[in-house]
C-alpha cells in the first residue's frame, strides 16, 4: 500500500473518526484507524462497538492496500507533520509516514482482526439538516441520566410522527422535548439512541443549515450519513417512558420574564452552593415582580426581577442546576414559566411547544 | 464602612492580589482579603507569607473602615454581579455586596489577625519596564529546578552589574542566562527570587513597554512597585551558584540554523516518546546538514535540517525537553549551537550574549 494525501484532508477525516476510537477496550485492535485503500478512494473507520464512524477521503492511491494504525500516534504525527503532502507506506508491519524529509516508521496492526461497522436493514429514514441535528441534541442531551439504573433513561427518544421528529431526554427530575417539522410525511415509529453517541456526532457535525443528514433507523441500529462520512449507533433496546403522560397543559400562574436576566440571576446565587450540599433557588412571585432567594452556609442571596404575571402568587423551589441547563438552552428572549403549586412540576414552553421542559420542584424551608 | 466601586477596577484589583492568596494554609484569615478603606483610597491585600501582593484602587468611601473577606467567595461574587456600581457595606460581621437589586451577604473576618506585608529597609533599587521584566521571567523560569533538594535551584539569581542586569535559572542539567541593560549604573549586588514568585508576579505585570518597575533590594526581601500595586517576596537566604565557572567560549562545532524549522522536528519527535522513558534526541551533523534522529519503542523518526556548519562533524543527543524549552524562548530567527563533543555542555547563544542556554548532552546508543 502507498497513498499520498493532502495533510488537512487527512487530518479532517482522522479527526472526524477519532470520537469512535475507544479510549479503554479489551480489543487492542480497536484503537486503531482502519486504512482501507482497495477501492479508488481511502475509507477510514473507526469502531467502539457501541458507535461506527467511517469517512472517505480523495487521496492519490500508488498501491492499493489495506492497514491499521494506532489511532492516537497517527493523529500525533499527521497534526505535527509539516503542511505538505503525506506519504503513507505499508511494508511488512511498518508504516512509513512522510512528509518533506520527516519520517516516522511505526509498526501497524493485521486490519482482518478488526471489528467492521455492522450492516444493517435501512428500514426507514428522515431527512434534516446539519443544523437542527446538531441543536436538537445540544437542547436536550443534559438532561439524559448519568450512570442510573434504568437504560433508557441513558438514551434519548427519537420519535417520528407523520411529519415531526421529536427528541426527548429525563432523568427523573426532568424533561426536555424538541420537537421540528420534516419536509416530508414518513411512517411513525421511535427508538432510543444512546447519549454518548449522540454526544460524539454532535461534535463530527459542522451545523452547516444548508447540509443535510440522512438518518437510517433500524430494529437495533441508527445510522447519521452526512458529507462524507457514516456515523452507526447501536439503539437501547428498552421501552421509553410515555412522556405524553407527564405533560399536562393546566397552569395556575403563568409568568413572562427577560431569559438572560432570570439565568444570570440563577448563576450568581449557586456561588453559595458548594458542590455537595443541595440548596434550591427560591422564585418568590408576586405583584409582576420575582423575588430570587438563595440561603446556604456560605451566605444570603437576593435578588428581584421585574415579569408580567398572570394568575396567583406562587412560592416555589427548584435545584438551580436544573434551571440553568434548561434556560442556557433556550435561544428566545422572554420566556414562559407555567407553575400550579409548589409541589407540582413546572413548565417552561413556547407558544406551538416546539420545546418542552418540565422541572420537578424541591422543597424549601418556608421560614426564609 | 460602607464603600461603592466600580465594577472593573474592582475586579482588576481583586484579579492581582488573587495571586498571593494561598490555596492552602494554616492560617484561615489568609484565605481573605484585606480591605483596608480607612484612608481616601481603598488598598487590597492578599500574602501567602511567602509572596505578598498589595494594591490601591480609587472607590467612593462613605463610612471609612476595614475588613477582611474570603477572597475565592468575593471574586465569584463580584465577577458575576450586573456591570454596575457595587456597594460593599459591612455591618457587625457580615459584609453586604449590592449592585442593582441583586444582594448578597456573607461573612466577614476580623481584619486585626492579618499578617500584613513585611516592611523593610529599601537598601537598592533598579528600574525596568514591565516588558523586560515579564519578558526575562518567562525567558530563565522553565529551568528551575522543582522540588529539589538544594533551595538555590528553586529560585532565580537577579545580579546587578553596574548597568547590568543579569537573571540565572538552573536545575543542574542546564542553565538559562538573560542579560539586559540598565538606564543607569547601580551597586553591585545578587538575590536569589523564588521562582514560584517570579511567576505570579509575571502574571500580573501587564507586559507594557512604556510602563516602569521599581524593584527594591533588601537582605530578605525584594519588591516590585509597579501601576497600583507593591508585590514583596520574601528571597532565598543561600548562596546561588559561580555560574561563570560554567561557562565556556571554547567550541569545536558552531552551527546556524532557524530555530522554527528545529524546533518543530524536535517537538515531533517527541511523539515517539512516553513520559517515563527518556529517550534522546540525536543531532547527526556534517557536511552542512543536520540529521534529527529518533528511536523509542513506539517507532522511529528521521528529519533533515539545512544548516551553515563551521568546525567538525559531531553526533551528540540531548534530552528533547531542554532543548524545545530552551528554543521556544528565543525569539530570533535564526540561532547558533556551540558544542565540542558529545559529552561537554552545549551552549545556544548570541553574539553579544543578551542570552546563553547551557544544555548537557546525554549518552546515546551509537548503533541506530
Amino acid at each position: 500500500m502507498k497513498v499520498y494525501f493532502e495533510k488537512s484532508a487527512l487530518m479532517n477525516a482522522i479527526n472526524t473518526v477519532l470520537k469512535a476510537v475507544p479510549s479503554k477496550t479489551n480489543y487492542k485492535i480497536l484503537e486503531c484507524i482502519l486504512i482501507d485503500a482497495r477501492q479508488s478512494q481511502v475509507v477510514l473507520t473507526a469502531n467502539d462497538t457501541e458507535l461506527g464512524i467511517e469517512t472517505t477521503i480523495d487521496a492519490r492511491i500508488e498501491t492499493h492496500g489495506i492497514t491499521a494504525i494506532n489511532a492516537k500516534l497517527f493523529a500525533e504525527i499527521i497534526r505535527k507533520l509539516p503542511d505538505s503532502e503525506i506519504l503513507l507506506q505499508i511494508e511488512d508491519n511498518t508504516a512509513l509516514i512522510q512528509s518533506e524529509n520527516a519520517k516516522f516508521r511505526i509498526m501497524c496492526d493485521d486490519p482482518d482482526t478488526y471489528i467492521l461497522l455492522p450492516q444493517f436493514n435501512k428500514d426507514h429514514s428522515i431527512i434534516i439538516s446539519q443544523f437542527v441535528l446538531k441543536d436538537l441534541i445540544r437542547q436536550t442531551i443534559f438532561s439524559i441520566a448519568v450512570n442510573d439504573s434504568n437504560p433508557a433513561m441513558s438514551g434519548e427518544l427519537f420519535e417520528v410522527r407523520e411529519n415531526q421528529l421529536r427528541v426527548c431526554s429525563l432523568d427523573g427530575h426532568r424533561i426536555s422535548i424538541r420537537k421540528v417539522e420534516l419536509n416530508d410525511v414518513y411512517p411513525n415509529f421511535q427508538v432510543v439512541v444512546p447519549g454518548k453517541s449522540l454526544s460524539e456526532i454532535s461534535k463530527i457535525l459542522t451545523g452547516n443549515a444548508d447540509s443535510e443528514v440522512r438518518i437510517f433507523f433500524s430494529k437495533n441500529h441508527i445510522s447519521f450519513e452526512f458529507d462524507q462520512t457514516i456515523v452507526v449507533s447501536r439503539l437501547i433496546d428498552k421501552k421509553y417512558f410515555n412522556v405524553d403522560q407527564m405533560l399536562s397543559n393546566d397552569y395556575e400562574t403563568c409568568i413572562t420574564v427577560n431569559k438572560k436576566i432570570l439565568l444570570e440571576s440563577i448563576e450568581r446565587s449557586t456561588l453559595l452552593v458548594k458542590e455537595s450540599d443541595k440548596k434550591p433557588i427560591i422564585f418568590n412571585i408576586s405583584q409582576n415582580s420575582m423575588e430570587l432567594i438563595m440561603n446556604s452556609s456560605l451566605g444570603h442571596m437576593r435578588d428581584e426581577i421585574m415579569v408580567q404575571q398572570y394568575g396567583k402568587d406562587i412560592m416555589i423551589g427548584f435545584n438551580p442546576r436544573f434551571m440553568i441547563e434548561a434556560l442556557r438552552v433556550i435561544d428566545d428572549e422572554e420566556v414562559q414559566l407555567y407553575t400550579i403549586n409548589a409541589k407540582a412540576p413546572c413548565f417552561i414552553k413556547d407558544q406551538n411547544e416546539s420545546y418542552i421542559y418540565l422541572i420537578l420542584p424541591v422543597n424549601f424551608n418556608q421560614a426564609i
